[in-house]
């Protein structure tokens, strides 16, 4: 996989992509991630990118030449590449999407835009599609440009120090995670749950399915609701469902969901 | 608005908080940043911070007592704050959630969890919420705790060079953004909209509207659904939104809105 970025801050997104285990796999070879300081293929000598919008109105919009003039320049050195422009106007970033991305293209183009947008004719002219992080404003797309640069990256083979850790992963199976607990056994007069002492690596697994039930149920109904119960064949496998679904009825009587639908 | 950031990662977190708006409105004094190693509050020589799950499996879990001392040490020197985990088991992160916290909350410590999670004593002894980016996963919080802190920060007077920018964006209002252009006019035989080189003000800004609410319902009928009609009080808002609505019927002839739900 590679992904190019066309943006006005790469420093920013070198110091956070380059490290942790972004930063390994790209030396290892795994993938490769780079920036383009789009203020580069300006031809002013200013080095200017933004100018005023047609018919008035605040802020300044990023002209579309050095946006054209920097992505020829990565099409013409790299190929061609899926052009995404990260925007609060394109579909909703999920694990999905994301897994999407990965399977269908080894190149992408991720273009940040800055001020108060982006001149529509090089979205109509070089962008495949638009991509939003979700419901809420943000000064600049780094930061989305980053977080599907993160979530594609991750599922690239030899990416994940131990490729089955991405499989237990949450929104991976649809599911929340269980609650983790690491050394002392005790913390401050608070406990490790007992079964994780035990040893009995049956009893633990049960006891971490039933968890992850428990708190999507809890915390997020309508991921619980898209559950596929039918993916559970054994007995086993159904006993925790009923088990973790009774606790839930013990635990929250008489009450809707509506306090933790979340937003 | 003051923000601590507890992570792995300050440097990477710094590059990206200190540039652009958000570096700006610190040196002014609007906001303050400020991030935290985790790292640093360790007890051994190794500087460890995670070890492994109780109970098996695969990766280490950040352990509750360096968090904690890190997260003591913001509190005994700034003062208490609402603390926040980044995790994709807390709730959606909105525009709306953004408003909330800026509104109740002026000081806010966020936690980055890396590796295969965190203790979860820690959170229980410690954080007041979970917040989530969306359904995806991601190597650590640090890219969730930039989305909140710049999505936060953007709102607090002060930090936008003119604070009406702020209100005329995408989500304050519930609808997605009209196309913009700036010069030239023509750009690879692309030309701009004649209505917005015309000089009528009153035009152009219908114009915009319309094509604010042609997009909603194109990318986001979600959106669209709940915006609130009766916000519109003249018969001049109230034509815009029925043109708008007629051109959409028009350019999408007996089709239902699944193509364009997204996700």
């Amino acid at each position: 996989m590679r992904i190019d970025i066309m943006t006005l801050f790469p420093d920013s997104l070198d110091a956070m992509l380059n490290v942790s285990i972004l930063g390994r796999a790209q030396q290892r070879g795994y993938i490769a991630i780079q920036s383009h300081q789009i203020r580069q293929y300006t031809t002013n000598k200013q080095m200017q990118v933004d100018d005023y919008p047609y018919g008035g109105g605040r802020g300044a919009i990023m002209q579309a030449d050095p946006l054209y003039r920097c992505w020829s320049h990565i099409v013409e050195t790299y190929g061609p590449g899926r052009t995404i422009f990260l925007s609060p106007c394109g579909r909703t970033f999920t694990q999905s999407v994301a897994r999407e991305l990965k399977e269908r293209y080894d190149h992408l183009i991720l273009v940040c835009g800055h001020y108060e947008g982006v001149d529509q004719r090089f979205l109509d002219a070089c962008v495949d599609e638009e991509i939003s992080m979700g419901d809420f404003v943000l000064t600049g797309g780094e930061i989305p440009a980053m977080a599907v640069t993160d979530a594609v990256c991750r599922m690239v083979p030899g990416v994940l120090p131990d490729a089955e850790c991405f499989e237990e992963e949450s929104h991976w199976n649809g599911l929340l995670e269980y609650p983790q607990y690491s050394r002392p056994a005790e913390w401050h007069g608070r406990q490790v749950p007992e079964i994780l002492l035990s040893g009995d690596h049956g009893k633990v697994a049960a006891w971490r399915k039933k968890e992850s039930y428990k708190r999507t149920m809890e915390r997020r109904p309508d991921l619980f609701a898209r559950f596929d119960e039918s993916q559970l064949t054994t007995k086993a496998e159904k006993k925790i469902l009923a088990e973790a679904k009774a606790e839930f009825a013990a635990e929250h009587p008489a009450c809707g969901d509506a306090e933790s639908a979340g937003t």
